[in-house]
């Protein structure tokens, strides 16, 4: 039968597809290990096996879309999660269950990445530096689930202005990212546990009164 | 007088500490820029003005003591606010208190160095990079009033294990030197607002019950 043949075109697509996955697995540990800056796409082509040293260039065009590919790869299965958490959650008024929300994604997500792992050390550049957070912030557009949890953090937060709320807000983003990429880099991250700890601690940073002396 | 003439080697005792001023004022402007991994010993003799590249060598030695004569020369003015806060706070059985202990020697401090500063974003990679943060604990083992503030707190948070309170003090750090490299980046970091901003959300981190669902 026909169909059952795959076509020149059909395989040349499935290596152009491991190839661009090769490319994003070794970009993302070499960032992770040394830091974006230092890496240059000559070093990630050359480490990803690809005998054409502009393979980086040939395949995702520029630095830009590379590092943009790497944050979409991550952020589509953690709004994935999010989404299901926030399912059950929707209609609740518990702190808590919106703080799960916000969380669970990363710890959930690194769990299924399996030890070792990369991503929480390359976000935590992403959050740091500010041309990496401007284009995480162009792929995280299309997060609707990201946006509707942070609405619902603030309704259940009317002891702080807007303004202190979003400021809450990423200083727990902030302590997450950080706080993981420091459990990723031991030999046992233990996500369960994190996540538990940081449940605790991103609670208490949100309901916190302002100024309170 | 004898004395009011400057002997030739006290002329240049002065010299050389000018020089090293100039060096290290660059390399932290220089590491807080563009990341300590990317910046060479060469280009921080250059931007310094040293007409010989290897004058960090000469001057610093190692890498390593160049990066703790930076983290050193903060370190010493930061546990002095912290001295006189704490003599203040000693006694107090106030969490608030102490942790005024905890986040005032920073914001002080840079607040100190006036606009622009380049210290927090060299320190939140300090507090990053585990390399860095091993020069930075041989530092800190000469900072007597750091460690009594620790124990203060320890105190002060009897519903915590002491393994879950080490975290909680590890997430605190974390935040506060994340969250002032964020506002140092900005063309107005407004310190005391930030320490206020900062107080209370370490204030509720730490006070957050453990596993409180």
């Amino acid at each position: 039968m026909l169909t059952a043949v795959r076509s020149p075109r059909r395989t040349r697509d499935v290596q152009v597809a491991a190839t661009r996955a090769t490319i994003l697995d070794t970009a993302e540990r070499l960032f992770a290990e040394h830091g974006v800056a230092t890496v240059s796409n000559r070093q990630i082509s050359e480490a990803a096996g690809q005998g054409n040293n502009a393979a980086v260039g040939y395949h995702f065009g520029t630095r830009s879309e590379l590092i943009r590919a790497i944050i979409r790869r991550h952020a589509a299965p953690m709004e994935e999660i999010r989404r299901g958490l926030f399912d059950r959650y929707r209609e609740s008024a518990e702190l808590r269950d919106v703080v799960t929300c916000v969380v669970c994604p990363y710890t959930q997500h690194l769990a299924a990445l399996g030890a070792p792992s990369w991503y929480a050390r390359f976000a935590a550049q992403v959050i740091t530096e500010p041309g990496l957070r401007q284009l995480a912030g162009d792929v995280l557009r299309d997060a609707p689930v990201l946006f509707a949890v942070s609405e619902a953090l603030h309704r259940l937060l009317p002891h702080l202005t807007p303004e202190v709320c979003r400021e809450r807000e990423d200083m727990a983003h902030t302590l997450i990212v950080h706080f993981c990429a420091q459990r990723e880099r031991s030999a046992q991250p233990r996500w369960a546990a994190t996540a538990t700890s940081l449940l605790d601690a991103v609670e208490g940073l949100l309901r916190a009164p302002m100024n309170s002396r």
